[in-house]
């Protein structure tokens, strides 16, 4: 039989740059762009996030092959509002004069998908952000580096808006795109033998890992 | 009168690249090999922990030149013990042992010294980390990619190691060796002269930053 590949089904960069660090080979394929996560914040907007990870996962699925597929949406939520990617310098302006001072949650749904051995897992991972309570000349100078644009919530953890964020509660990665902790978890119930042939895990200790 | 000057005094490249998040130019100046932390757990661990980052700081110090200075020192403690870096792969594997499964905390000591002002801050950044109960065939893979050896507890979050830690309470990047938000904070208290000219903040908006 040949090797199960596993497939991240995402056009995020930061996603595969996340997924690198568990160590294991992988492949993206890119899903079609699927429709949009409607800002409402009705109380089931976790239940559509899940859908939209695994409308990602189930379009880009193969069935001759012998593979996993991983995938994932992001949404920052505030006061049971949901906040997508600004459309505007503006708007990432009042995205981060909105989340300034406070908590507020980051949810990634995950999608696990073995097509051959028909399992579909999904979970929610939500980590809990305080951002500082900064001044405008903070936040003008943050939204003119231009790393706003593309982001949930108008900041990027892991860029500069690193000098944001107070602190954090749950998982770190979960609010860069991927919680990566809960993804080995999820892989290792499904697809035991990808991490076994991939990290060459034995009872009596690992093979060096060329990198 | 010269520009004010910002100075890490640090031989650690992952400081540098935390640093460089602030999006702010600075210099590495390395410290000579101070003495390590006696890895006692006396209750005035912490205290020792600041007088390293302060030694570090004062030895760098150059008081003709307008500068400030930024230093930091981090330790893990587990259960009243602390943890410095392993000195062999066997000691790793024995610190991941004993880390997996628990909460720990992860200390960064940062100093912030201003010798034209005369103004030396100090402060001790706290993070609550915990590892998932993982197997050892996980943690041999882990010691084997070689990347504990010359981190503090014999795990770098920002690495592989991301996959072994399931949550975190406090600031992330204080895990990886400096305390961003903070360290941004003790900046704009000592030298806000440093930030006002470097990032181009005014209270009509930044400029442009070049990247």
């Amino acid at each position: 039989m040949e090797n199960l590949r596993l497939i991240l089904a995402s056009s995020s960069p930061r996603r595969k740059e996340l997924l690198e660090k568990l160590g294991l080979p992988f492949q993206v394929r890119q899903p079609p762009k699927t429709a949009e996560l409607p800002l409402s914040s009705g109380k089931d907007f976790l239940r559509e996030l899940s859908q939209v990870a695994v409308r990602k996962a189930l379009s880009v699925a193969n069935s001759t092959e012998n593979e996993v597929i991983l995938s994932a949406d992001t949404i920052v939520e505030i006061d049971g509002r949901l906040l997508g990617k600004p459309v505007s310098p503006m708007d990432a302006l009042k995205m981060l004069q909105q989340l300034r001072g406070k908590w507020h949650q980051v949810h990634t749904a995950v999608c696990v998908y073995h097509p051959d051995q028909n399992i579909l897992k999904t979970h929610v991972e939500t980590t809990r952000v305080k951002m500082g309570n900064l001044s405008d000349a903070l936040l003008n100078w943050y939204v003119e580096t231009g790393e706003p644009m593309d982001k949930a919530g108008a900041y990027a953890i892991q860029g500069y808006g690193a000098l944001l964020i107070e602190k954090v509660e749950g998982c770190f990665f979960n609010v860069v795109g991927l919680p990566l902790y809960q993804v080995y978890q999820m892989l290792t119930s499904v697809a035991p033998t990808l991490l076994l042939e991939s990290q060459s895990i034995s009872p009596s200790g690992g093979k060096r890992l060329t990198r």
